[in-house]
């Protein structure tokens, strides 16, 4: 039998094993420790499905869990970048494209271009299930951060006025969420885990 | 506005961090430490995706990428279950069953009643999807124990006879895969890596 296709999803399979060593600044919900980037696409894949109905429009769920599922492999040579890091833009960086290429590249030919593709239409967050997915990675770490007491926003002192810039992303892919997550951030000003700007 | 049932969904969300903590025998390809369920499930759906194609009949590739990430949800009350354990039988417990209804429960009841059918499905390993599904969950172990050169086998001293008869399963979701996965198997044994019973 002829292995060469499978060997060279195989060698995909070996290589993003990497995901599992790249930590988040955002740690668990129970602050133990950071968290990987395996551990957060997972997370994101079953929120979205899980969130799917209060998408903006209906969305392709397989899609966005694909999306979810490898929108951190890049991180293998690109690193992590912090959401609120001031010094780097956290978009679609030539190093990231770079990654994309020499990563999904393992794959057999027709596969490595459906998934740079789908990675590509995930970075550029025009599609409703771009879109919705976006929220899904903002929305999680939101969660994180209530859940210990202030996260990297205590940690990086992260002002009320920059989460609700970031965080307004959220209401692209879903406006119910949104307004969910809108509360949460105002409440958290309130329970003094989250500080307005000076 | 009302967030009562999403409210439920969250808790769910907060509830499977826990998956993170469970760690299974199988060490990272690498060697360097145990990897734990949510990576484990992440890597799984990541490899139905990618070799979906070889299913011995076609699949429904967002039911399967369902199954593999939360298989291992009801391992947060039961615990995980090493595969060549000789005391405990791994198969569909009470544990599990009474751990799938609670943590489920947490949603709101359809969405529960979903993914409860869901996990049951992919325990009883009936359907297609089930059995592709339980043949992503044999093949990731198995490649990690070859990069691994012996990984649990050698740590447990599994020999050849129980990991074909174990890894057979593959079988039933891709004659394909298991073609791969019983070479890999046998090139073990050449290699030193895999021992053949007394």
């Amino acid at each position: 039998m002829n292995f060469e296709h499978l060997l060279k999803q195989v060698a995909f399979i070996h290589e993003i094993d990497k995901v599992k060593y790249i930590l988040r600044k955002t740690k668990l919900f129970n602050s133990e420790r950071n968290e990987n980037d395996a551990e957060h696409s997972w997370h994101l894949a079953v929120m979205a499905i899980i969130l799917a109905e209060y998408a903006n429009e209906p969305v392709d769920v397989l899609k966005v869990v694909k999306m979810l599922l490898i929108h951190d492999v890049v991180e293998i040579d690109a690193g992590d970048i912090f959401l609120y890091d001031t010094n780097i833009s956290h978009t679609n960086t030539a190093a990231e494209q770079k990654a994309a290429e020499r990563i999904f590249g393992l794959l057999p030919t027709e596969q490595a271009e459906e998934l740079i593709a789908i990675w590509e239409e995930f970075e550029s967050g025009e599609t409703m299930e771009a879109k919705f997915a976006r929220a899904m990675d903002r929305l999680e770490p939101l969660l994180q951060n209530i859940s210990n007491k202030g996260g990297t926003w205590k940690e990086f002192d992260v002002r009320y006025e920059k989460v609700l810039e970031k965080k307004g992303v959220i209401a692209k892919g879903s406006e119910h969420l949104w307004a969910f997550a809108k509360e949460l951030i105002d409440e958290s000003v309130k329970n003094g885990i989250l500080a307005v700007a000076d």
